[in-house]
């Protein structure tokens, strides 16, 4: 039972702040660092206060992780992929080509060592990290030509960033990089001939169906995309144990809370998409496996020049090939079937 | 940053008990209540004790719920549809026959308004419930003999029970209830035919490949099984709102927890069972339309009579319908794209 008023405890007041990378318009996303601060709001007891700003508030969002290594926010919400730039290990916590999906990567983070074998890495950036939110997979964006063969993608100027923009170059693409409020008005103007974003929910938003109509799946530079809590690591030592507790219970929450928002919003805007003219394609299997062959590619010269990269690559690996295994019978045909009443019309 | 000791405040001492409905044997579940217990003992600096005891010790397994509402233990983890015999309402935040799959089911408790629509239900019997838990897609159990047509299943005498049991019984089979320990001897001497329990990692534990080696997929009875931590209403209510606040984080915490280890676990064991004489095999399509035919009459008759059963049953199938119409996209065909890399051994 509930024993009378014990021992007087210290909790102490806290009050941080969280810079977002994301616009308060990508509601579902910046929406998971609302959740997050809500959760540590409520468990402390409104001891320990979060406070999240948008990017243009504090921060410029592609700068956030800079702002937690130099201590001037305490937290990101972020995506680590952004700072590949600094080393491409950043990238393989968010998603990487044909990588992990959505149950895959919690198992890696959450039972098979990711957070800790990440904020090894982390910590040489003042940086440590936790799950933060995912989009499971994402559509492989807006195409104002189709894509049919390999070879289509020769001269495709498009809006793609990261390890997904090098394996586009690869494949004889032009991948460029475009803040997402002028995506629009290049597609529009034919500056581009594609741009990807995230799926149905979000990129029915930017309006992308009226310029660019062949809407392809799956992104398959995006199994999953993992969102994370950059913390800054001087900050985190400092805080009490229950409050690490508190921190940790709080991004798993809001990781948890971004996927089930996407999962009940997405179908509603595809039919809409769909309504207003998008034309939903799959990619053919060649033009697969001709993108697997060059992202194979560029994570071979990648791993043979950095060992980090190599390290945690493989560890995704080792999980990604069990899974697809284990997946096919129990999980995959229970889902096949169903897609197939589905399309009957009977579920 | 961190203020000085600001206020004294008080965070009562409690101490409760879980009883769960699960031997420790199977590690993967009884160590979701445990790890409940550890998020609460940490996040309340060891203020919120949760002490965690097996069926024998305390309360037999299949009363856990019982237990609760009669108040002689604070909290069960447990799985609803165990107590179906009250009311069929209590199977479906668990599973139903082609019911939702993990993502949805997740997207439907904490986003589509399961966990209050369910806890108005079990607040008559002085509950209430949060996830805590889930196996996936589970397999469809050991046969002595081949399932090819759905004139199969006729005079099958199998251990299966609830809803699925039901619709074995439509289907012409003889369902039973037998405890774990006494499955593998029933099958040895073929008092039954089948029987299912929950997937490779805990089946293995139970050597049923020695004595019915087809092993078929998937089990149409529980394309995902949610468990949930059934808490005494009264004293739920006495709780300060911050001690609710780690409560639900801790369920939430252990719903994915126990996710994640099966994600894991099962490869290999599928593996072993394999090397070990085991013979996946999938059900054909004319056997799972015979089944979802046979499920759908029997959810029809529980509807007619039944409005708690019909009102949380449509809330599911609202769900069920849009997911698997946008499921198809991006998320079915990365993952099939990916089965057919694993087969070619290139992942």
């Amino acid at each position: 039972g509930i024993a009378a008023p014990a021992i007087a405890q210290t909790k102490p007041t806290i009050d941080w702040r969280v810079v977002s990378s994301f616009p308060k318009s990508l509601d579902t996303i910046f929406g998971a660092s609302e959740t997050f601060a809500k959760a540590l709001m409520e468990m402390s007891d409104g001891n320990f206060r979060v406070r999240v700003f948008a990017p243009t508030e504090l921060v410029p969002g592609l700068s956030a992780a800079d702002a937690v290594t130099n201590g001037s926010v305490e937290i990101a919400h972020t995506a680590s992929y952004y700072y590949w730039g600094k080393d491409p290990t950043f990238a393989i916590p968010t998603a990487v080509p044909f990588g992990l999906n959505y149950r895959m990567q919690n198992a890696w983070m959450y039972q098979g060592g990711g957070i800790d074998l990440m904020n090894e890495f982390y910590a040489r950036y003042k940086i440590v990290a936790f799950p933060g939110g995912n989009t499971g997979t994402q559509m492989g964006g807006w195409y104002r030509r189709e894509i049919n063969k390999p070879e289509d993608w020769r001269g495709l100027k498009m809006r793609i960033g990261g390890l997904a923009g090098a394996v586009i170059a690869r494949l004889g693409g032009v991948p460029q990089q475009i803040a997402g409020g002028d995506i629009y008005p290049s597609l529009e103007k034919g500056t581009i001939d594609a741009a990807e974003w995230v799926g149905p929910y979000d990129d029915e938003k930017l309006g992308f169906s009226k310029v660019a109509k062949y809407y392809y799946y799956p992104g398959w530079w995006e199994g999953q995309a993992m969102l994370h809590f950059f913390i800054n690591l001087d900050k985190w030592n400092e805080l009490p144990k229950n409050y690490q507790a508190m921190i940790r219970a709080a991004s798993s929450i809001a990781n948890m809370s971004m996927m089930t928002r996407y999962d009940l919003q997405n179908p509603a805007a595809l039919r809409r998409l769909a309504i207003g003219g998008a034309e939903p394609r799959p990619f053919s299997e060649a033009v697969l496996d001709a993108c697997f062959k060059a992202s194979n590619e560029v994570f071979a010269e990648i791993c043979a020049k950095n060992a980090d990269f190599k390290k945690v690559y493989d560890a995704t690996l080792a999980i990604r090939g069990e899974d697809y295994l284990w997946f096919q019978l129990a999980e995959h045909t229970y889902d096949t079937y169903m897609m197939i009443q589905q399309r009957k019309g009977l579920v």
